[in-house]
């Protein structure tokens, strides 16, 4: 088993995998480090990005790898795959051409707190395609 | 129970916890954008992240609650919360003024893959502080 001093201070790429053999995966703009979207990796689909260089995650909700953008042509690219500390988070830099939100918004971060009430959400982006166009066969 | 579509399209915040009783936050850098940790909340943490305006979060491995920068003084206060499509996962837009990683960096992903080997990280950043000095009485 790695060292802590192995973990956080070495070279070596050692991913934590959880209980469920995930990796949390913040994918952000690499242009406008905008965070688009959270999602899990398993080995395999880690394996899968880095081999091809285009976002591949597992989804937790269908049980399967899960291309990013395979129904919506809506790719990664992944342009650098950074880990934290205690590798067990990863963050993909990621050039896109196109909304990352399956709702239809850039990120899946559209909506923010108000302030005023911890209850209530408040809409601070507009949606950049109509996702029952490009979804309109498998939803 | 909240249906879909109140949640994905909805003004209503309903933060969805894991089976742990845990939600994702992801803090960023409110000013640069930089992704400085990926942590956890429990719903005790996120109130008294809403309620006191600076984040805590619920330590995993210590499995209590967790002012960040409790011990080190390095606290994040917070700008903005964010939440996601299904809302299982949050962004704190946050302003800090030191390194945010225990380990002495401002981020906790100091490292990136090599391109070249799929086994080796580079160091990509310098650090900021010297945890020894910070840490010096707790660990």
């Amino acid at each position: 088993m790695a060292s802590k001093q192995n973990i956080e201070e070495g070279t070596e790429f050692i991913p934590k995998f959880d209980d469920n053999g995930l990796i949390t995966a913040v994918a952000q703009d690499a242009e406008t480090g905008q965070i688009l979207m959270v999602a899990y990796m398993n080995r395999q689909a880690l394996d899968l990005t880095i081999q091809t260089g285009y976002a591949t995650y597992f989804s937790r909700a269908r049980q399967k790898l899960w291309k990013k953008g395979q129904e919506s042509g809506h790719l990664q690219k992944v342009e650098q795959i950074l880990v934290d500390c205690d590798q067990d988070c990863l963050v993909l830099k990621v050039t896109v051409d196109a909304g990352q939100c399956h709702v239809g918004y850039q990120s899946c971060f559209y909506r923010a707190l108000n302030k005023s009430s911890d209850k209530k959400l408040e809409f601070k982006a507009e949606k950049v395609y109509n996702p029952k166009e490009i979804y309109k066969k498998q939803r």
